[in-house]
């Protein structure tokens, strides 16, 4: 593994309610300098859903994002909120967002979003034996909840509206282990 | 479709070299007002190529990552420079980041990384029909290729150190892709 470069100043250089962005004198191990910008991360981190139900279907939400200011599909995901762990936090927002809450959850990936320029860190948990249930959240409006079958994912990845590349990323990785689980089964029987 | 909230006012809160943090306010359909802030997204937008040898190894990268601090496996990418379009940009990072350049780019999918606060859009694109030719970059070192066989994807995935979901979406929707276009060879035959 190559040595890290050396930060050798750290200065915050704006600074909003929710951004603070850092900038960095690094020293890298040839002895090449460079200055970077950062967001710096606060918070505990984040969570993303998948949720299954019993024929296979993922619920999928659609919800208005505001750095596209489009509606989007995507994944039940929030912030972990101080004295939660992901999976009190993915059972939360899986109720807030969704309208279901789950007996099974399983972490799959903590993944990165933008790595050269954010520390942000999400929790990809998939969430199985849901049942009805439904948390108020700090929604501005319903979000409008949709199911897709996980065995057409190929489908769903083509259309514009589904293009956050973390939910691609999630669904993926749940399909990966529904099949490496079926296969086990299979295998077991 | 739901009716899209109307923008009552933006703001420009926060501002760095790089980034440039805007509030919003807004009207939801509903009648509920809300305050929101977003990282306003300025240039051409950028590119994340999946380059694949002919033997089905995929080329990745090891390179520093400020905002986690920490070196990281990920995919060639880079911002597209003012006149370039998405293929020359990729056929360009490819050949400074990974060292190769290529004949065949396909766009796989235009992912966007973190829709709610940001508007960042990144093309994927797969590269095939590589051959080895070197750009000089902007790189404060050169960045370490890495190869891995793409029919163990669910072993890359599990590493800590490829963690990032554009890259994790990139490579299964290149295996994705590959299948079907064997699939499809196959059934011709």
């Amino acid at each position: 593994m190559p040595v890290k470069p050396q930060i050798l100043k750290v200065t915050c250089v704006a600074r909003s309610r929710l951004f603070h962005v850092e900038a960095l004198e690094l020293r890298f191990s040839n002895g090449v300098e460079r200055s970077y910008e950062r967001l710096a991360t606060r918070g505990h981190g984040a969570v993303m859903i998948v949720p299954i139900l019993p024929n296979g279907d993922v619920v999928l939400i659609r919800e208005y994002a505001a750095g596209l200011d489009e509606y989007t599909l995507t994944l039940p995901k929030g912030l972990i909120d101080p004295g939660e762990n992901a999976e009190e936090a993915a059972l939360r927002e899986l109720q807030e967002e969704a309208g279901y809450g789950c007996r099974k959850l399983e972490r799959l990936k903590e993944m990165t979003s933008a790595p050269n320029y954010m520390g942000h860190r999400i929790t990809v948990l998939l969430a199985r034996d849901l049942y009805p249930s439904r948390l108020e959240g700090d929604e501005p409006e319903p979000l409008e909840p949709m199911r897709w079958p996980l065995s057409d994912l190929e489908t769903l990845v083509q259309r514009e509206e589904f293009s956050e590349g973390r939910a691609i990323a999630a669904l993926y990785m749940a399909r990966s282990r529904l099949a490496l689980e079926a296969t086990a089964t299979v295998t077991a029987d």
